[in-house]
């Protein structure tokens, strides 16, 4: 086992990070920016290295800065969280050449699933369901009728060169394809010089489930069912659960199977999680990513595992502590994302915390870097908490969650706690019954504001 | 259901009700002290009555103030949580004659119980083990011997009308037995003006094992397994952890049964605690709690259940919401009482709090009633806060607690905290090698002081 590791990170994942490296015996080192001197991390780290100004860029990014620390320190491995050089495959090639253990995949992995066309290629070859659709670009007509026919409407036609919704057409049945095709034609020529389209499913109300792996390195894989990420606003997920809540036994041990048979034949190695559109029952995949998601701990919770603890287990050479029949789901687990943010505009609030109470009894897990008389610097992600909470059914850690949103203070600055009291009134949150669209229809309904 | 509870008690435990309360929708109203103004509990509770002056006697132990706070607030039902008046069969009494409802036993259960002699007779007659002797006085040696014999040595000889160690002597054969008896005897007359001794089978290095049960007050129990609370100073438990690092799954569903088995004969409800003596596989009685123990956690932790929820449902006349066959151990919890205490003389040192920070991340609760800037008044119990971890093991759940003992901050009084990180440090509790008298032994090596 490592004796020390870096940890390439900051905020709540950089101490979560910590806690598992203190549980399990090992030195932690913390890097920081000069913004981050007084940082929790810095504070609660065996070890801490500055290695560069506010800037991200100079600071948290910088390969050279990062290997320089681990080698003054001595640390023999990184963990680098979730963002900033967590999905670099060149940094993980860096420390492979300076013999640094990167905890995580390889670089390989890394390289094919940030690629969008070849991730999906590689999804498909691996037999993970993809959304159905022509084989590249669509001539005429006659081929688009052939290829909707295939695949079953509603359709979407999209260009070729395209991106941000135009050149995008939607078509509901036979009677639509041929202007929806014409228009969209027309609309991408215009818009980026090329009348190229292909075809495409169309998901109308699909909700965002992700599959959570974990692999040995060495052909061995699980997965731990899914987790229901589809309350976002701008593509930011700002409520999480696991169970989904729509997701049947059967839909989860098939495409769980499926997923776990797919990393174990790529020999991945630690966390993924594969994300998928879900709708009537079926799944497409979106993309894989090959990190710690900020989401992990509702799968923690039910699952009862460390997940971190089991990402340096495997990294250091040890096999996987558990198995597929060991992971039996137990009740019922909820995330929201506490942002230093105002509602309903969702603008920035840094600013010094006078006072932070966490939420404490049964069920309730906060992992946040704050603390009474921490100033939250302008310079990063506004992610200052994540309340985590777990209940013997998706009724009970809804209460619950109520519950602790109450307790939780947050003296000083704003925060997303009011969005989610106000979101635990909806009947539709209670019931479950909600979509990738949902949120943000909501902030415009509710607050009048466009999400 | 009940609409409004009123929670007859002050610190953590307030606030664990009160949690209850709030995720069961239901309105909770504290009651306090002139001194307990500021406190946690007044400040969460949806409304809160002042009962009376600093002194527990006429605020918290005033059956006429808590009974005129129902009465004022129109709460249908009284949760006592621990001490004060949660065992006190008049109060009960007078509840019933109020027509306001007892989260607890019946007051015959509770009187029952609170008898030393009445809960022995009772427990042996419910098929219970207590710890083997001889039936009322014994006039001479040869039936001490005849005694001795059928129960096996050592024995313990003990003044009937005595206490306090003087007129008690162990004889560990035969060949002792003669001169124990007299000098125990000689002892006794001279203590007691009693020369009347009795004989017990003597427990050398016996451990606390105590069986949480539960009934539904209509013939129906559980039980949830065993905490060992071995680990006390001038018994009161400071480290108590589940399931017990030495109980075999046969030994658990042995006694469970007894214990489950017993209160269901008598149609009890709610939660109770049945406590032991336990050495070399064998369970002696000592007494039974019929209330909420302190280190209930544990048993929640492991179960993944709310006991207070349950406790509250089961008063409100709804059946239990487990079964025997429902309750599966997940892990392993250890809970450490936090006092305002004075490491090593464990002198009170109430105060004020400058900064109260609780430790978070995975598989960390805190039940604490502290906040930055309470002052924690000198008229209460030291008890200022319960830490509980939990584990996949007790491995883990010690390296977690370890670790959360380390992020806790509680600055401006003295705790027991460095206590716990001493015995950490220890190998017989790392290997849960430890019985009844090993704390107070080792606060001698350990800190040269007498526990």
């Amino acid at each position: 086992m490592f004796e020390k590791i870096l940890i390439a990170n900051r905020g709540e994942i950089a101490l979560r990070v910590i806690r598992a490296c203190r549980e399990m015996g090992i030195r932690s080192v913390a890097v920081h920016s000069t913004a981050d001197s007084d940082a929790m991390h810095v504070r609660m780290a065996d070890e801490s290295v500055c290695i560069g100004p506010n800037s991200s860029t100079d600071s948290y990014l910088s390969v050279p800065a990062i290997v320089s620390a681990c080698e003054i320190t001595g640390a023999e491995a990184i963990h680098p969280g979730y963002g900033f050089l967590s999905e670099n495959a060149n940094f993980v090639q860096v420390l492979e050449d300076h013999n640094i253990t990167f905890i995580g995949p390889t670089a390989a992995h890394i390289r094919i699933m940030g690629d969008k066309i070849t991730a999906k290629e590689t999804a498909k070859e691996l037999g993970i369901p993809v959304v159905p659709g022509s084989e590249g670009g669509v001539p005429d007509v006659a081929s688009a009728l052939k290829v909707a026919e295939e695949i079953g409407y509603p359709v979407i036609i999209k260009a070729t060169a395209g991106g941000g919704g135009r050149g995008m057409k939607v078509a509901k049945g036979p009677k639509d394809l041929e202007s929806a095709f014409r228009t969209a034609r027309t609309e991408a020529k215009a818009a980026f010089g090329n009348d190229e389209v292909y075809i495409e499913k169309y998901l109308q109300k699909p909700r965002h489930i992700e599959i959570q792996v974990f692999g040995d390195g060495k052909g061995q894989a699980v997965h731990l069912g899914e987790r229901d990420c589809s309350l976002q606003r701008r593509h930011q997920k700002v409520f999480e659960e696991a169970p989904g809540p729509v997701i049947t036994p059967e839909e989860r041990a098939r495409i769980g199977k499926v997923c776990a048979d797919a990393v174990a034949k790529i020999s991945y190695a630690g966390a993924g999680t594969i994300e998928f559109l879900y709708e009537d029952g079926e799944f497409y995949f979106i993309e894989m990513n090959t990190r710690l998601q900020v989401e992990h701990p509702v799968t923690e919770a039910i699952f009862g595992v460390d997940l971190v603890r089991e990402q340096i287990r495997v990294a250091s050479g040890l096999p996987m502590s558990f198995t597929q029949d060991d992971l039996v789901i137990n009740g019922a687990a909820i995330e929201v994302r506490i942002n230093a943010e105002k509602v309903p505009d969702f603008a920035p609030r840094p600013g010094r915390v006078n006072m932070f109470h966490a939420p404490g009894g049964l069920g309730v897990r906060m992992d946040s870097a704050l603390y009474s008389g921490y100033s939250i610097p302008p310079y990063y992600d506004s992610l200052i908490g994540k309340l985590i909470v777990h209940g013997r059914d998706r009724t009970e850690a809804l209460a619950r969650l109520k519950r602790a949103l109450g307790e939780l203070i947050v003296d000083g600055v704003e925060t997303t706690v009011p969005l989610f009291h106000d979101l635990l009134e909806e009947p539709q949150i209670l019931a479950g019954d909600y979509n990738i669209h949902w949120l943000e229809k909501w902030l415009v309904s509710h607050y009048g504001v466009k999400g």
